[in-house]
């Protein structure tokens, strides 16, 4: 597949991703008459369904990160390589904040509102650490063990995570950033926006460090070392997406 | 398969399809006691479900389009015969209106009745757009790459586009024509279809043309071209189906 | 598997299928604080899960039929040897009646008790034939063509039909005649469970008929009379429950 | 892999596990409005989908237990040796209570606070047998018969009898002795705490005898008789987790 098949992949599947984030969360607050948890389990549901549908309709172009962490994760194991980074990264801040739009039009509301949603705290960017570290913890192990089942695996974190982390996990930056521009169930005000970024960034530094010990033996750390100098990154990637 | 058993199967699919549209509709909104967001919950939960279970029971048989613009979609790649197309419309049609009906007779309701329900505006037509190329999306790729995850996929992005466009995704010109026929919850006023049908159209011409750029390389643009023109088509069909 | 193991099976695997309907109808009802709409949600997503959980575990002993009429349409069919039947159904019937004392043991009921739940009409009786044709069009051609995914499928499908059946979807004549004994959310009368498993037989053998040409040609016509025969019905369960 | 991997993967999928029960409850209790069927239904819905993520994610490397019973059925049967069993146990109770921490932490709760929350009487006891029970048959059955399905089956059973039993479910001696330190809607007395956990090894007693009958045959007894006694362990072990 080449860049610019990949990176247009990245950005259309994280503007529909943020489509639904905020979509569903306008639509949730909306119809729910006052009851938070009613909106919030629309909420959830929308986006671990599209979280299923998303990776498994794009996995096989991009390898459907949609999020920063995990592309420097993927990097970092030697399963992209580094100098394809800047361009995915452009490509999913993009889409997020196209998806924004593109909900906010849908449903009337102008293009970009600035968020006054407060989501400050420590015990909330604790929330994002561990939210971002378990879906990293996801990510290595089933690409590595269930390849098959990561859309799944995935969908299905992110539903449980809505719920047992206070912060709603967000865990992913480049979500953070444009949730910043809706002023809606979904947003974030920008001035609690660096806290997340910086307990996402942490938690899947954690996850990174602790799954190279759990998941890799000796003989598969000569193959990492060949996958970052060479052809092999291709040879892993094309493993995960079967 | 034979056409007529290809038919029969497209009619009822769609019908058994609507009748879970229109129906859980009618079931959500006499319970939920006002409370629009939990109806639109059990309409999303059924309509999903549903879709999982037609699509794994019907694809073998007639690879359980239930859509016309699914139909068109797949005409135009070559995975169905043109010649085979006006049947394909004329069932879904058919099935599409008999699916209201048998709604409508489990609830006592009259067999048809014009539906008041307003769905107009621009904001509309566009999250129709937006809902129709999202499916058509999942359908080309999940077709092509993941051939035995298409039920799934479709049904969790239904699941999640019933949430995050403002106009609960009808995405179907047949299911939009057949639930002008209900003045229930499902319902839309017939003078806001052609808008709907409209959005449908246009998204997935859409999909169509990003998708062959995004899924297509050179060695089987030819492959399609031959599908085109002759038994093609039923290798690419039985490929997909399984 | 000899038929001592397979009727334990059934008759496990039906007591907690109605344990799950009855068990999950009593907290719902207690917990929703007067929605019937959330306390129905409740007893659709247990009762759905349930199926997939149940299915996978016990389709590999018994084939996991739980009712009556999915009995008689794989006899009909020649997946089961018609000398079975008998013991199949006696099973089912003990296995309901049981699930249902021990969801009231639960939830501290008297062990049995005679349902007032209202569920009268030729409207309720139209259901039952829909949502029981529905679960065999789903049944009989998963089992031939996508075998892995009957849990889902069927699970799905009881999901969606919760809803968008105006009787729920009782679609099974053990579990019909068991809750007559349970005055609680999923009861039914006494005097409303004929028309209800009238209209259950009338769709399952529907089904049969219309499946029976959708599904079956002319070279498997052959095999299915050698399976009524004699050995062929072992071959063809084993390929089913795989 | 070597037992530090194992025992230090079982801590982390229990403190996950616990981290989504005490958290999710946390977050649906205060969001609901009162509304205990919608409480329960998020944090249903959070730890049947943090099951399948769960379970995806660490079956490969441990097993992922994540539950005393489990671990001694396992032993029982053979596919985990007896040496190997203290340290299991000790990992799920010391990861059960850091995830009990995390979720507070979270949440900005204390660290850990005695449960108020009554849970007492023989139906609740016998509860706790009924789901363990069937949490045994589906794992033993699936196991041997459907290893790649463990992980949804076990998180649709729990789904399910999480409504089902009047107890909500625990099942697990470790999330039992856990939920005893947390006063939020997930707790349960202390005093209340032995009659679970009794009620749990009865239900894995049963469940552990009756599908010793109902799964293996003469043959593979003479397998199991190996298995306990070498390398057989090592084989099962790796054939269940595919």
């Amino acid at each position: 597949m080449n860049l610019a098949r990949r990176t247009t992949t990245e950005a259309l599947g994280t503007a529909l991703l943020l489509a639904t984030v905020i979509g569903s969360g306008i639509m949730g607050d909306r119809l729910a008459g006052g009851n938070v948890a009613i909106a919030l389990l629309a909420n959830t549901l929308a986006t671990g369904a599209a979280l299923v549908a998303l990776i498994l309709t794009f996995e096989s172009i991009s390898g459907a990160h949609f999020n920063p962490v995990v592309t420097l994760a993927e990097a970092t194991t030697g399963s992209l390589k580094w100098r394809d980074v800047p361009a995915y990264l452009l490509a999913q801040m993009s889409g997020a904040f196209i998806g924004v739009a593109v909900a906010h039009l849908m449903f009337s509301e102008p293009l970009f509102s600035v968020s006054q949603h407060v989501r400050a705290g420590s015990a909330q960017m604790f929330s994002e650490f561990v939210a971002t570290f378990g879906l990293l913890a996801v990510i290595f192990s089933c690409t590595k063990k269930k390849p098959n089942a990561v859309p799944f695996a995935v969908a299905a974190y992110i539903t449980a995570a809505y719920w047992f982390t206070a912060s709603t996990s967000f865990a992913n930056p480049a979500v953070t950033l444009a949730r910043m521009m809706s002023d809606t169930f979904a947003g974030i005000r920008p001035v609690d926006a660096p806290g997340f970024i910086l307990g996402q960034l942490l938690g899947g530094a954690a996850a990174t460090i602790l799954f190279r010990w759990l998941l890799v033996d000796k003989a598969e750390t000569k193959n990492v070392h060949e996958q970052r100098t060479g052809e092999g990154a291709e040879i892993f990637s094309k493993g995960m997406i079967e």
